[in-house]
């Protein structure tokens, strides 16, 4: 474990192609008053706990009893079920190494893992025990090497932060164990296939970075080159090859399609082979990729899936509100795509769609409390909406397919280190919260209230005598951020890729002020999309806003958004700390729709639309929906009524 | 088989509540040269003979030769596969009595069912060979009762239409071994359950119909009363109380809800059992419940279920244009509700929307050559369309799940039976097209082009001496009907129900002018349908109407309406005879959007639209879409750009 120890997921080897290098894990503290430092302990408080109570008592662990004869009921939910387990092992590690606490989920895990794999490096309790038959026999949809994958990043989470610890090294041994399994297997002695869900990918190129054993790289690299030549689909569930990302090499992909948590994991996985192989053709593909996913494929949220039929993308601009699917995973592999895009290329776009769906699409799916969660995101709730099972009005503390809870926990486990990057020379910021980063013999210190603030100040507590640069993200919704350092003002002109530097031989005490405007926006979609047409949203720096049925007297669907002119109204007001749950509320105009035609289509000339005069309501931060009670949400608001 | 030989479906027995009588099916003729005669004869030539090749090929006939030992191969398509043979089976028995032709498919069908059921009268290809441990056992998703259903109501065709035929005899003896069987499992002595899929309950009440036979009302009555007390789901596909209409008794339910197909055949049994029963409750029920779909769960098209997943109505308002799922059985099932509620109330909405369908939502489903079907009917389809195995952008020839066309080859086939009511004293006409209409002594000549013409002549060829009663239905979409009897004027402000009587001592040749004024039409959707919110529909008479790629230069996607001042430019030009495909289009001034700005989301104040100036381009009848090429279509217009 050459290279690794104590950072956190995504290490690029120093021969990668890496514009910005990760930081220690232990570089980055986020100060819990901040909203990102607080959910970090909400998730070791709360989530995090709730996801292993709920591994006991829904029989993802029995599941491995199963297999070492410890346990002699059934089978208990989804053939993958094991990616539960791993992905909160991961959490764990990464929590353990973050805030210390008991390890004994760890050690009694690693225990059973190292009991029920096969001698032959197997390991799969779905498979295990009542389909040895089927073993490797349905790759499209058995998930085995999703399972495997998963399995893979926890212990490259072991690696990285208990690396002397025995427990580490039983997962360490047997993610290993697998993973040279799968090389007999599949690698370039064995047989050509895929498995239908992406994940060993990145997970393998991960294993690469922390052991230094070049065929796991080559075995990621020969999954992403066997994609788009048909090994997939169509099956009998009528999934098409573009379901699976399998119509098209990944290289030669003009868009995003299909299943969205297969392309982004997909796409991710890609990224880390090609910085890795040097290959620019595959990154170039990647960053063309994510290209057309964010110019007609992605919500103002972050969230992406727009059909909930196959959990995928859909077409160019369909991106209907109330039938967002923007799965929480989604986000969450959208995440860490963008994540690998940034350290590869440098450039803040990257990290501006990290800040979009931290603060929204993914920050949307966790309850206040920390133990209950969105498995959808929709933009859109109407009263009495008649849900699917994962399609709730409210949040669950779990749900049959339980892949998103735990994946939450292993994000926010690890968050901090997304926030910065750095080295020697110099120190990145990319996400702002308040806490403290080290790079290198330099640290400063962060003080802001963002994002519910527009004020950002950076102190420089310990640097040496040399000269180093502190970069500054400049997020791309803010067109006139100002800067001073020690009081002078800075010209922030000279940019590079979103970023400012600030390069000269600091000081303890030297103090950068970022000042952000964030004014309240009306945003308005790309005139192709048909389901928020005659709508705008309402946005606040990276906060996308919404309404809520509980502000309400009128029902929501007759709501409209009161007049359009706001650069010379102003009509919405930012108001803090006015509301229970949301720091920051905005009051924001409206009227009322109202009138006795009830009809649900009418010809044109007999419209006659009225409303009630205009009045203030909050409105609340997207992520915030769904606190005080389940009901009517949000994002898009109409015009006034333009027919005649 | 007393009453009821030589009608068609749906034949209320005397003692029921019954605004409308049925005529015999050889009372009306339907000239070919109409749309409605052209159809049934393209079903007759092209979509029946379709159907039975694809029973032969797709392997449906060869599953029951599985149970009679006569095939040994394995069990071909969906588990429910044995009612495309039913309904195949029942549109031959009505073509054969609409057209005659050679009953060799009837004949060869009824034997072998004969030979493959059960001596206890159980009939179901899929269970009698390899699932024997299954049945009866897995009712929420077996459709073993569906499945029976079909067959009885193939036997009721046989029945109405050859009762003297050997095979009709034979079929019909089947049907009722199976019928008691049911009777005898679920009946007052049996165990309470239901099928997930209705469709059973409106086939007894017309097997009750044929036969004379009491219990098989009251096992209907029974299926449709203990519906709604949580017999059916959820289960482990996720499936809710109600995605079965189990969560509230019929007579209780407030409003359409889950999968539609089941909707719609459960609310029609609901029907036929009511006005059988005399339970003026149960029909109130039906006729709230389809208020609540007309009145915010259908399209424009009369099209109903707006989400893929579960093939479901969704919430009210939720009416996607792009992923309306709108299926081509769900139009028919709205069709035969309507239908029922037509006969049982005598109110012309109810005609209305059966000619809404018809034109609409169903029209479209099928090819112009009659041998390729849309599964799903939606309103908008873009360039590039990522499909669903049964979202196509273009007609296909069948279906792994090939509900559709063969319940198209039983609707066509009986069409005729549809258009018209009547007995002795009157003769009420519903949907216009050429032909011939005889009630009691008394028949009338239809001369219309309708729907692409106005014009509607009816001339009485025989009549008796005594008074009777000319009823026309009156569209509701029509507002400045004119009537002329023998050239003279007549004033049509006394209607009753929608529909205009005219009762008179008639002459052979008496002559009524209808005449229909049909300009086009722009329509608009309640403001709560979020989905087409700033757009318009374009409609001439019940035709809705579509903008086709075909006929653009430019994308689809960037196409406005011109100009909303329609009553005083009126720049909607209709063309006849001038397109190939359509007998009449319209031509549309539209504008083309363009700019260089493609970001997804911007802030409203950026917002600089333009436009090319306005052109005319085709509007076609949303039936006849996709009968050129694949392509992008859209049945709502964007109004002009209203942003800044």
């Amino acid at each position: 474990m050459p290279h690794s120890a104590s950072y956190g997921p995504t290490l690029p080897t120093s021969q990668a192609i890496s514009a910005l290098r990760p930081l220690p894990a232990h570089a980055v503290r986020l100060s819990a008053d901040g909203l990102l430092g607080g959910w970090q302990d909400r998730n070791a408080a709360a989530t995090l706990p709730h996801c292993i109570g709920q591994l006991h008592v829904r029989g993802n662990l029995d599941n491995f009893r199963r297999v070492t004869g410890d346990f002699d009921g059934g089978f208990a939910g989804y053939w993958f079920a094991d990616t539960d387990v791993y992905k909160t092992l991961e959490a764990a590690l990464w929590e353990l190494a973050r805030s210390g606490g008991s390890s004994a989920f760890v050690t009694d895990t690693a225990q059973l893992l190292e009991k029920a794999q096969d001698s032959d490096g197997y390991l799969n309790s779905y498979f295990q025990v009542d389909h040895r038959d089927r073993q490797w026999a349905e790759l499209p949809s058995s998930h085995e090497m999703y399972n495997a994958g998963h399995l893979i990043q926890a212990a490259v989470a072991a690696a990285r932060t208990a690396q002397h610890e025995p427990a580490a090294q039983q997962i360490l041994a047997v993610a290993r164990r697998f993973a040279d399994l799968l090389i007999e297997r599949f690698g370039p002695d064995g047989v050509d296939a895929l498995d239908g869900h992406p994940e060993i990918e990145t997970a393998l190129v991960e294993l690469y970075r922390v052991t230094g054993h070049r065929p796991y790289l080559d075995l990621a690299a020969r999954f992403v080159e066997l994609r788009g030549h048909g090994l997939l689909g169509p099956d009998n569930r009528f999934r098409q090859h573009h379901y699976y990302q399998d119509h098209r090499p990944v290289r030669d992909a003009a868009e995003v399609t299909g299943h969205v948590v297969r392309q982004v994991y997909l796409a991710a996985g890609a990224v880390d082979v090609a910085v890795e192989t040097g290959d620019t053709a595959l990154l170039s593909a990647t960053e063309r990729l994510w290209e057309s996913a964010m110019s007609a494929k992605t919500y103002v949220t972050g969230g992406q899936g727009s059909r909930h039929r196959d959990e995928a993308f859909g077409d160019p601009y369909e991106l209907p509100a109330d039938r967002a699917y923007a799965e929480t995973c989604a986000a969450i592999g959208s995440f860490h795509w963008a994540w690998r895009l940034l350290l590869a290329t440098g450039r803040s776009r990257y990290a501006d769609e990290m800040e979009r769906l931290l603060y929204n699409g993914i920050a949307a799916s966790t309850a206040l409390h920390g133990t209950a969660f969105f498995y959808s995101n929709p933009l859109q709730v109407r009263t009495g909406h008649e849900a699917d099972e994962d399609a709730p009005g409210q949040r669950l503390p779990w749900y049959s397919c339980a892949c998103c809870p735990p994946n939450l926990a292993r994000l926010m486990a690890s968050l901090h280190t997304y926030t910065a990057t750095g080295g020697p020379d110099g120190l990145q910021l990319h996400l702002y919260a308040p806490g403290t980063v080290t790079a290198g013999e330099h640290t400063v210190d962060v003080t802001t209230a963002y994002p519910w603030n527009e004020n950002v100040t950076i102190t420089v507590t310990e640097t040496t005598e040399a000269p180093w640069t502190l970069t500054l993200r400049l997020p791309a919704w803010c067109t006139d951020v100002q800067l001073t350092l020690n009081g002078s003002q800075v010209d922030v002109t000279a940019r590079h890729e979103g970023y400012f530097d600030l390069t000269r031989t600091w000081r303890p005490g030297d103090r950068v002020e970022l000042v952000l405007p964030m004014p309240p926006r009306l945003v308005t979609a790309h005139h192709r999309v048909d389901a928020v047409r005659g709508s705008v949203a309402l946005t606040r720096g990276p906060l996308v806003y919404c309404l809520e049925q509980a502000d309400l007297a009128d029902d929501l669907a007759d709501v409209v958004f009161e007049d359009l002119e706001l650069d010379t109204r102003s009509p919405i007001d930012v108001v803090h700390g006015a509301h229970a749950i949301a720091p920051v509320t905005l009051r924001t105009p409206v009227r009322v729709r109202s009138g006795s035609d009830d009809r649900l289509y009418r010809t044109f000339e007999t419209t006659t639309p009225s409303a009630t005069a205009p009045a203030a309501i909050p409105a609340v931060p997207y992520f915030l929906w769904a606190n005080r009670s389940a009901g009517a949400m949000r994002v898009w608001i109409p015009f006034p009524p333009q027919e005649r």
